[in-house]
């Protein structure tokens, strides 16, 4: 159950109250927040004289639900706003690994030109293997940082693991929780005290239920802007990477107050396919996408095989703003 | 390995060669076309003779691949036609079961104002329980044939089991062979001796390798004219009906050369989500969608949760033609 | 809701009183038993005074459930029976095809010389590519029948789809319908009419409710005699086969009244983890297990990969006597 | 590839070479063990002088290959030993969560009634909500060390998020790294470095290649002493909690040199099946089992459906010791 206490109700009380209902607690506003296990129905009588409005909940999917908040999350960074009362898809590219100093200017530059104004790259790379590319580390997010000012892009990476997450929030303008890291308490607690927004990756072999209870572990610090990343699911097709769930997607929409990106690069893992799985998703009418573009995929340290290069990309842009156009929706 | 023989190969003396080569073998336009185990990589020394030309191939997607012939399958029914040289999404809707002539004709009515003409209904319906509605069978097959005759549509409807084959085929424009029927080697070799297209849906537990194979058996019974259908997947995923497969899609596009069509009906199993599917699924750029609509889907005797009304349907085909415009589509 | 009328119930009014409820009908011992759709919870009053017990019932899982018959079937063959008050194992074993009788042959001799009494061998090869071996057909069910009359052996053989069904019938002992057929009504209400026990393989992309259902199709035909088949299912992982489903079988183990066999050679499709997979079933207390065996699996036609040869088979057949008895089973 | 460095190669020496080839680099006995990139299939001719032997690799599976190291790793813990040159199976048993210390001590008290020595529990809870029971944490820790100094048992706790590691690590005697952490490499990392047994769990969304590979994050820091647990994959079948993927499980005991657990608890997810599949899996020959037992579950605060009580368990135990027997195992 989600209970708003009064305005009235001093820290110490609300405190108080949320160690008796054992509910997780944040200040909103002017008022305390309480979100207590969902198997609590009802407010007990002695607590109602401190609650302003109480919502019972279905399940452990709370914060996050349409039934207790009905209107999109509004989700801010820089000059750029998706959700609340916009109509923005917003466009997020760039390549999976940052390699050079090269690389990522050429990007940017590219970003710039075509009026994207949100750049991701990754960092510290989550591979699955010990022996090959692992990222540049801090390095990449130096290189990162100097690409904005140079660009006035935005930027968003990945936190792999809690060991350098302070470095990631300190550098970026959203953080990334990439879909290996999705479980990790101590990456979305730290994630909830801070004021930017989080990007949540779902990740491959999660259910939708669980996706948005690690988003709850999120909202309940008190960060109210998150956001929600489909980036394919693993099924028992292999000719493709992921299978890119849209479906999943659509419930996302339907149930949750948490704009929604999709991911097609990493759903599909083939840049040929990538164009036509982004024009659907626009037409989907998704809040955005996560793009991979890259100067030269060929020789990409990562990810090789599913990285636009520029030409495809600035095709695709074009296309996409067209498509966009016909849903009523503003690429931004 | 695909043979073409020589226009001058006797019939006899082709079947020799097939029954040699253990190979399938058919007429196309005024010679024979013969298909070979994938693992045969040569044409034999003693049959290059009687051989035109020949397409070694790496697994047993063979005529349908993209190696062997790589422009679209033109596909052509009644007056319409898709692939090809065309740009065409073709819109095929309707209700998943028959139920009684009132409901059918007055879909019907609204196909023709919408200037949609192909209709598709169940009538022997492949329920997974025997205690519950089957459908009304030949009986509703009179009844597709009256509402084409009324409003000049063209039919489509399914068979479950090889037990009715014939009279679908009778009655129908396109024979559809459904999701749990496409292993069904008796109905795919019969649809193979037919000159009607045949729109395959693939199972939800089926690789892309064993859809596109079992296209295969139809294909090399000489009817050229398959149609692939993505239906949904069975995952992990259990908050909505199946899981969309787009990538899947984009497989299909990039390495076959049979036109697609899309079910976003059957994929997300509730109305709610299918609009903004079907959106996505013509931005994709598939050559067609199916669409479930009933005039009242909460009394429907099958699929009641997924079933658009006639106002949803009708809002979603003005809108799926603006994005077909965008995408240099033309929306039949 | 399954319904047994009295005794004294006519057919006539009998089949009136099924008519009314859309309900299925067959006689059993001197009454007719009647199995509505699960959604109806009581016996209407008008129809109470020709009932003699009724069990509403959860889902359409109704015939097969313990709720309704908590008494495990018992199934017989030849002299063989498995379920009711037995304790036995079963072992059923051979190749995946027939190939030639000195093959079939040879493998009948060494089950006689084990102690084996059941022999498994396909003649209508549900094969996924149309240019694959497709089994020898009639022929094979001939060489099959000469092997049982020779070594005094009970046989099974897979109907592949319905152009055959006859031919399995009249020469086979069990019935068996494959993976890819179990949703095949055709076939499945044809097993329902006849007299001889069918083993009924779960589809690699079956649900447990949807396999137990396709069950419902035979049993309510008025045919008692249904085993399970647990054979692998489809997932993510491709360095096997197949997923063997053990959870699986331990639900229907646990819920339904119907023998339950494993077959671990069509799960693992490598020879190297059939034993070890074979041994965990015994343990697990399965009523059977499927089990394929060739005199040379390397020039085998199909499934060669996963057969055993007869000197790892002779092996594998005495650990698992061992291990029969530790868990109180007798291996027959 | 893996290198072993000849024992006259100094240390500055190897971590040059291991830089040149991109290598990670610890050492064994008194020599230096590089594992480069799988993608080098040849020593440089620069470098051989230095080089004792060399493994070139098919993919990065390397130092859990059996392709490297064909005998099995002895893995020990107290007095306990598995792998090597042992035939034991060891039993690991315990409630999911420590919830008190009646409770944790009664399990202490009936495990070493039964002769097992290794008791495992959870202090550090990876919930999928944070509206539920999180573990007793530190406090967990110190009533697992006291049960172990009162009954003379080992232990065994799950690392969740790297927050709490090191307390783990202190108080544990074999380190747990749950599913959902298996992909986190700061933890890898970290227990790659020390001198523990790591049992490492089996994502549920995770490849048996991917698993493997997160082992080499361990073995190339150094710890020699890699368990892997197969604890069930999430598939389409939603009746039991989890698909035991047991011919996963012979995979990895075909292809790698690391010690097997198997855990039938979090596969089945339900109390009724997990003596069936706990005895199937002694009789498949793994390595050990995990099992969840509780004195009273139906009050358990987390997995309060798939644990055993006392009276169950004790009689599993009895059961598992005649199957070992049977197979030619030793219980421990």
């Amino acid at each position: 159950m989600v209970i708003h206490l009064k305005n009235t109700v001093s820290a110490s009380i609300a405190n108080e109250i949320a160690q008796q209902l054992q509910a997780s607690i944040f200040q909103e506003n002017d008022y305390f927040v309480l979100v207590t296990p969902s198997a609590l129905k009802a407010v007990p009588e002695a607590i109602q004289p401190h609650v302003q409005a109480a919502w019972p909940m279905d399940s452990d999917i709370q914060l996050a639900s349409k039934n207790y908040r009905s209107v999109l999350r509004s989700i801010r960074w820089g000059n750029t706003e998706i959700g609340g009362e916009t109509n923005h898809t917003v466009v997020i590219a760039g390549p999976c690994s940052i390699e050079s100093w090269e690389q990522i200017e050429s990007v940017g530059k590219l970003l710039k030109s075509l009026n994207i104004n949100t750049l991701r790259a990754g960092c510290y790379k989550p591979r699955t293997s010990p022996y090959t590319f692992q990222g540049l580390g801090l390095e990449g997010l130096k290189m990162l940082a100097e690409v904005r000012r140079l660009y006035g892009l935005n930027i968003i990476t990945e936190v792999k693991d809690s060991s350098h997450i302070e470095e990631v929030i300190e550098y970026t303008d959203i953080v990334q929780i990439g879909a290996k890291a999705m479980y990790d308490q101590s990456i979305l607690r730290r994630c909830g005290e801070i004021r930017k927004p989080v990007l949540l990756k779902r990740g491959f072999g999660t259910t939708l239920q669980e996706f948005v209870q690690s988003a709850e572990f999120i909202l309940s610090g008190g960060n109210s802007e998150v956001i929600l990343c489909e980036r394919g699911i693993r099924t028992f097709e292999t000719k493709t990477r992921f299978t890119f769930d849209l479906c999943g997607a659509a419930w996302l929409k339907q149930y949750t107050n948490c704009p929604v990106i999709l991911d097609p690069s990493h759903a599909m893992g083939y840049a040929y396919g990538v164009p036509d799985l982004a024009k659907a998703s626009v037409a989907f009418g998704c809040d955005g996408l996560l793009i991979e573009v890259h100067p030269n995929p060929k020789v990409a340290k990562s990810d090789s095989a599913q990285q636009l290069d520029f030409e495809v990309f600035t095709k695709l842009v074009g296309d996409m703003r067209k498509i966009a156009g016909a849903v009523g929706k503003e690429m931004i």
